[in-house]
């Protein structure tokens, strides 16, 4: 073996290496993605995010993958001859809507199935109405009814405590039921963010259209890698987060606050930015964390 | 309390403690129901048929549900401006037809598992794709290519055992892959008799819309109750069996001959036809089953 | 199959139906049933208390009986030439009374545990000096020694446990072991109280030769269906409560206030009677409640 | 501590060291110890026989008593004022006899449940009935119908298997049922051998009122302490096995045959048998065992 | 048999019915025995020591060795030409001197394993590092530094259960590890100690070469064979415990505060010491015992 | 973050995805490490080996390392003024060499315990002596008697398969007892093979000092990668193999037709050989498999 062979080798060997204490200190714990963006939508990205997240499984994680679909919903309503209305950035869902959602959403949730298992890992895709997992009620905007949109009241995680005790990779596609049994669509990283709290998660990590979260959303050189939830709280009081990050940015606080140890917003459209974040030294995005949390990795 | 509410009182017990060895001889054992027919498009049968599902699981029963769903399948395809085809009375299914047809079984496996979870059941709905449960190969209708239409070659049931002993009811639609991980639709009675055989069930029961196997079919007073897989082969083979009975009987012999100890064809227009034929000794429908089993019954 | 058939076939599967809700919300539950009176003479309501309680197990409950057999005892204290003796309603029981009643007090037991094997379900009869089941220490008539009368002062249910864990319906004849392991004859009401409290009991149901609690006894029309302890504590202050039933209904109470959710004071004359009370929709006797509990049920 | 204390104190150590290597060898085994004769009237040996299975029991072994009741049975039908009748000397037993004799059963097994408890150690009393243990049919003397006196024709040891685990030392009286559920007095000895084949027990041993197998029984020199089951048989042939003995040896045969490593015919009446027999290298009595078994410890 | 045989073959069973009731209020319970002194260097009580440990194991106890090797370590420094050196009666432990002392502490270790394996007992011989169970800190010797001399800072029991759970008898050497993962020599009595409080042992047992311990050191007639800890602090306060005595008189006051039910300090020169502790009625050496625990036995 | 810093950055990514079908494939399966040679002098290449050994760990592999300690056997042989004798390339083992062998090679093992557990992995190190491990006879080198060495005769897994099940990650020295509990040395290489067949581990993998193995010995160009059992055999036949090469390829041989799936022999002077080979397509050193192995895995 040449000497510019043997380099290259070892270099392979080394960011193996590198791995090792993250592999380690996440060993069986639950990592919910959400999964979302530019990331289903690009065919390559999309293949990446899949092996990265069957990769997480292989080495000894238990990864939740929770997805939306909105655009290719739109599609679909479209297709049969319906306008999709949209209400404060919600989308009115009247039976008819709702219907097509679900097979949408189910449609992609089985098109996700369809890859892990191409990997050699048994997946399966579950919505929030089996085994009971989203109870929800009725979101109002503003007041004003928008037909079937949820927000989640309960989740039952039993199904998925289950599936991972199993060794299944469950992945969960947003829909849940009222306590009527009507089927109501969620927003998706609502779900992501519930089911995170309600299993008590090590890790939240969304898969974004975004670098992440910047100190001046203007200044592209102000991305801020770690924040602590009090950092968070002061800069959405100072206004500097606005359009779709502040539910974000509230959905992390909300999930440090409920038992999550960490919340990553991710570069979707960055090739394998999962896997990077996790098995790297050199994080990716924005990290959410609580002060308690930021001290301990820092001494 | 009067005589005539005791009298009435005393025949609920009565029919109660009828069921009693009927419980006891199948518990714990499987069941897999094929459900398709009218008793998928008539509301009120509907939920007799999955209040009968979910009390087999009650009582101790294992039950799984394989459904179809061709005729929304058509709806469907029609609602988006597209033309069902049939050829020699299978679909042929091309790449948008297929997405069609998946998403349509999707929302019907949807809706079951709201059925029965509104029952109090814990429900999870799957397809084939799920867990590896169902590999197929193409399917060819003399020799022509119709799409994707698949004959099943495998079937995986862990996840099957898996859900059941976490208590689950599952529910399956009837989509698999081939080895290059493409989708195809699978005729329900084959993917309900090829789980039924692997997973050993003790009982088969399709729910159809004719009474059951008549010795005349012009002659409705020849329903047959009980048939030997001897008897069921000199039937088909003197020619009185035709139409869609001809396959499904086929499949009902291939089922007795692999383990499975007994297949029902039950009339799915008679409410609880299913509860009926299972715990009372008045059977609906045609038996088919073993020389061998019939024997052991009639000693 | 003719019409007339067909709502009588109907009707069946209706009773079946009804059952499933009662089914469900008991499953795995423990129910302790005290077994006496009139059900323990007749063969006929015998057979069908049994049919009762194997069913139960059947469907996923956890059954235990307790009996007594005080008539049997005084006939064979009688054939042995001796001569029964009551103290207060108290069985005097010197040696030799006790031997014979422990004697009597097994053949029922087995005769019982004969019964539940004849319908296919496993039983065990043991005594409460089996696995150190029952302690005791001895009874005071008012203040005389009555001989090996037993008031229970610690029941070890491991014994109950493991043998329902192991599929097991357990048969408890009332024989208990003071700290220097003499066997004591115990009320059989007092053992099935005592029972369905160490294990938490969900029911507590006593088979009896009347009807329920009367607000008067004289007058039949006044049989109350559902009685709140604070009700019972008040029907008990105000002398409405005498004979027999007194001591039960505080047993009632007792048990209510240490776990058990509900006790039934069921009429035992009446065939399926246990069966009626917790599968239909038609209580029947009295069912006894805490406050929590009714309000509940009645939300 | 002087010298002889000292001395004394040794010896003690001694004795326990010597059992060391027995309670390895025997570890975990089942040891089936069929209890009857001098050693259950004397209430001394009684404490003994008990004493010693209790210590098996603590020391890891897994005995199972199964003991008999002939004079006390006996004493009983008296008492009421029956006759007891011996054909060929089997008891004949008609309704009313074998009701007593299955209450007298359950009383002495009670009583020993009772020592055993006394000792600390869990005990249940069981009868071929619980579980349905032991299967029977009538057995004729000579074509003669002598009641309810059975032969076993099945054993079914689940409920041994089940009581063992959890930890319980289960004591049999011989009842069974035939196929109608009748009950049935079965001999001893026959109930000991049969369960000791059911369950593969590495010991069976029997407590009876002699010394063990002579060579020639009127010379009690002749105390053989080992034989196979070829010289056994031989024995047999020769005439020399006579009385009560006979059918013992037959059973010792049968069992060894059947997978018990070693049957153990001991002198009921000498303080501590059983221990002696198994902890010490001092046999009692005579041990019947296979050729190869004897080879294999001679080597 | 003779008389004379008989009487001493029933003396033999009386040994072994006195064990019965220590052999099971033992079952189960940990016994952890620091082995040291001349029972480790007389290889006739060697042998005693490892019978005694071993039937403990046998009849159901847990029991763990924990040894040290002091004078080997001597001798090997002596071998490879160094001199050992101690401050204020602790070794100074160089690296040189550790390299030493691990290795002859593993020899050690191996050679116990290989004993107890000769009597057909699993064992595994470990050392504090192994599974990380002593963790350290340098211990100092009235401020100087004495090289590797640890003190046990941390207790990780889960090897040790594990073991125990897997059947094997764990042998432990006093070698620990400290924050930064080196090895530390630790003294075997704080290492038995402080595993006994890690596992809650029933028993720590010290085996000394002294009786055990005196009123009054200088008159061997006032040996003490119970101590409460009240008593031994008293006679610590008044000056009459001194040499090694008094570190290892608060060891067992350190570990019966912290749950361990009894300290023995046993003379290892007595063959069979630990055995005629454990088993007999006559105790050997001094128990030290919580004043609750005095009560309790006495009552 | 600049194009070149991404660049690196996804070249990491893809490393890690590189490894992803060898960790699926080897999920769960046992991988014995024969660790020795220059990697275990050197502290850099020994970290290295641990590291790997450690990362197959936690990404679901059950490694178990089996090591030597020749040479440093032979240093602590000169430090005590002996002198090393080998007959025929064995070491002359008289009992005191052995009594030194044996506390070196324990050494080397809590040494390697020490750098596993530093990385945050549960490690226990053990010899073939605990649990009976290595069972072995004396070795003798051409007739000549040379002491303690000895040959593997049995091989008792338990231990291996316990501590696996509890995480553990076995460290094995090869010191083994024959029947009379003697210690013996035993060949690493031949512990190793040994251990590798007992537990049907998928791979065994040499660490040694050479690149593998050569057509040309002579030629370094002729390194094989790939050797079926048969081209092995053909090769010693050749007369081409020799040196410490002979007896390793016929433990490889050994191995494969013992249950062993692949056996690599690698070069342990580069650092991560060992995850190198299992982890990337690049292959390092020669991998001995069977014609069946070769034939799976190039379809």
């Amino acid at each position: 073996m040449d000497e510019k062979n043997m380099q290259e080798i070892l270099a392979k060997a080394e960011v193996l290496i590198e791995a090792l204490p993250y592999i380690q200190r996440f060993n069986r714990k639950i990592i919910v993605v959400k999964y979302g963006g530019s990331a289903m939508v690009d065919e390559e990205l999309k293949r990446h995010v899949i092996q990265d997240v069957t990769l997480l499984k292989l080495v000894g994680f238990k990864p939740i993958i929770v997805h939306g679909g909105g655009k290719e919903i739109s599609r679909w309503v479209g297709k049969v001859g319906m306008e999709p209305v949209f209400v404060n950035g919600l989308r009115k869902t009247d039976e008819a809507t709702m219907e097509i959602a679900e097979m949408v959403l189910n449609k992609v949730n089985k098109s996700l199935v369809k890859l892990v298992e191409e990997l050699g890992v048994n997946a399966i895709g579950i919505s929030g109405k089996d085994g009971g997992l989203l109870k929800v009620e009725k979101k109002y905007s503003n007041g004003e009814d928008i037909g079937f949109v949820g927000e989640i009241t309960e989740v039952n995680p039993k199904i998925l405590y289950d599936l991972l005790e199993k060794d299944f990779l469950p992945i969960v596609c947003p829909v849940g039921m009222d306590d009527a049994y009507n089927s109501y669509n969620i927003n998706a990283d609502d779900a992501a963010c519930a089911i995170a709290k309600a299993v008590s998660a090590e890790k939240l990590a969304f898969l974004t259209d975004i670098e992440g979260v910047y100190k001046d959303p203007s200044d592209k050189s102000t991305l801020i890698s770690e924040l602590t939830i009090d950092e968070a709280r002061a800069l959405i009081g100072d206004g500097f987060i606005g359009g779709g990050m502040l539910p974000k940015l509230n959905n992390c606080i909300d999930a440090i606050e409920n038992g999550v140890s960490r919340v990553h917003i991710l570069d979707g459209r960055i090739a394998h930015c999962l896997l990077l974040e996790i098995f790297t030294n050199r994080g990716i995005g924005t990290a959410i964390l609580s002060e308690k949390e930021k001290r301990y990795y820092n001494e």
